[in-house]
């Protein structure tokens, strides 16, 4: 009973932070994806893409258990990128983005992606203030992980079904990621890219600018 | 405090479970593995290879937050394999494991595997009872997750570094992760294979005969 009381009442303190975040996102009218995918499938590159294409400017805070690399990555192409390591941690939590907002300049950004630790499980679950989840999958991984890991899926709005490049080097069918992610919400947007070739940018840098024109 | 004291509490009872577990599998002389890697790596097509090739008779229990699709696979490829649906838990535990031991033969088996749930850092430091883990990186999945994963990989015994078949598609550089790997461990085996081609597999089965030579 008391481990219950105790950890309901840090994620009440959690969700209390998440929601003072959000405050401060629509004080600036800024638009925030909170992107939740595996170690690999590509949501550093996604962004480095995303970057060179975006009619906007484009902030990101990016979450590792440990190295600082992809924050690196995305500030060698212009992106203001604020990295944090969580150390043991498997997932972001809103204190973490609190401090890290601190280091960002909202008022000149118009897109915040939080690029969260690469896990399917752990991240779920947990409001970090953004507008909504986006989904990040990759061809290599398989077709069956919306069926997997449906506590994720259940909550994104959008899922990006990454590295089709490699689509003829991998058994995958990307119908059949399609139909499970429609069946647990018929309004998810499923988007079929490549950050490598660019392929499907145009519909997702769509999908931004709907998310903006929303703010 | 009473957060602290409640965690460790009931992380000794899973490690008293843990060392039970072991006894059992001493008492049968069964080698034991702790498989670990990202969604996706390709942990069950890699079992399935293995069950193909290995000179003994091979068991599983297969971790999944949703399904047993993957525990299913390996049945069809003849391999004795429980499936643990964990629900929402990110890891399995060493009680979950107790539970499905249950349902092996283990008298029967030469070689147990525990397929762990997709996630390279919640499984990291929980110990089932194991001999040894290993774990499994995927080319797609980029040459720096040594680097970002060093909790996890300064526990495994061996790395195996699957679908090196998509090495001309991806850019991946298999020494710079041998040598991640090499510093973390000087004594880790990292082997490259293929679970689709069967590159590698040779060095791999002769890994697990030693194994089970020293049981």
């Amino acid at each position: 009973m008391a481990r219950i009381r105790l950890n309901s009442s840090a994620r009440s303190a959690d969700d209390r932070i998440a929601e003072q975040n959000r405050c401060l996102f629509r004080r600036h009218g800024l638009a925030v994806i909170n992107m939740i995918g595996s170690p690999g499938c590509g949501k550093t590159a996604i962004l480095q893409r995303t970057a060179r294409q975006f009619d906007g400017r484009l902030g990101a805070i990016v979450g590792d258990i440990k190295t600082t690399l992809d924050a690196d990555r995305l500030a060698e192409c212009g992106i203001a990128a604020v990295p944090i390591e969580t150390g043991g941690s498997c997932h972001l939590v809103p204190p973490m983005v609190r401090q890290a907002l601190a280091r960002l300049d909202l008022a000149a950004l118009d897109l915040l992606v939080i690029e969260n630790v690469g896990n399917l499980v752990c991240p779920a679950a947990v409001d970090l203030g953004e507008d909504l989840k986006v989904g990040v999958l990759s061809v290599p991984e398989g077709d069956e992980k919306v069926r997997k890991y449906p506590a994720l899926f259940l909550r994104t709005a959008a899922v990006l079904v990454n590295k089709v490049d490699l689509l003829p080097y991998c058994p995958f069918d990307p119908g059949r990621v399609r139909q499970d992610c429609l069946k647990l919400n018929p309004h998810m947007a499923v988007l079929e890219v490549s950050a490598t070739t660019g392929q499907g940018f145009e519909a997702w840098l769509e999908f931004l600018a709907g998310l903006r024109r929303r703010r």
